[in-house]
């Protein structure tokens, strides 16, 4: 697989733990060997692993919180860091989120996730979310 | 000076960038050896670096924009890669930015930005910039 491939598939991993309230999932896909920070919509900075976690804990155990899927995923790899854009579905409103991963090992983990609301019409986003070319 | 050091230099030279609706200034800190993107706030995301700089001339020749100073900024870097998280003071309005940066030659260039609004109160952000440590 590709690094381009592989970022994208953990950032998949990432929605996917999202949607299915995984907390465990949640916290593997987050680098443990280096800091962490987190921007949850209209929050301030989470600049630590252990107020990262506890937010989602709070949000991935919360009945009440929406269902997010990803639409519209690019990715890019400098070095030893990837960058993913993509937007969030968020019942029918649109965000868009910046999420930054690094390797440990031999996968990507998360470092840093912020979304924010835009102006996009979910109308606009597809169906489904876009497939990943394994390369 | 340091990585971090001359990181948070790179981030500080952007603000005052828009500060001062420099255009050349603001297109020569952008990297040129590699794709950006940005996300001002509300907007759908840029993906090439000439929509990026486009976007970039309407906002500094816009009278009307208001100033924008940078606050907390912190500094995380990865191999060749960077990453600032800092608030935006815009007016009364609070905003918190991602802003990434990579090495092209000796200096780090921005390759994406996304601010949002933050609920943090402009009174808890300080009156000045934080000093940056020159070490």
């Amino acid at each position: 697989m590709s690094e381009i491939a592989s970022l994208l598939f953990a950032n998949e991993a990432f929605y996917l733990a999202f949607r299915n309230r995984d907390f465990a999932g949640m916290d593997a896909l987050w680098a443990s060997q280096t800091d962490v920070s987190c921007i949850h919509p209209g929050w301030d900075s989470l600049d630590n692993r252990e107020d990262v976690m506890a937010s989602w804990r709070g949000i991935l155990d919360n009945a009440d919180s929406p269902p997010v899927e990803s639409r519209g995923a690019r990715a890019k790899v400098w070095n030893g860091a990837g960058l993913v854009i993509c937007y969030e579905l968020v019942e029918q409103n649109v965000l868009v989120a910046t999420n930054v991963f690094v390797k440990e090992g031999a996968g990507w983990k998360m470092v840093h996730h912020q979304a924010g609301p835009c102006r996009v019409s979910p109308n606009g986003l597809g169906e489904e979310p876009e497939p990943i070319s394994v390369q």
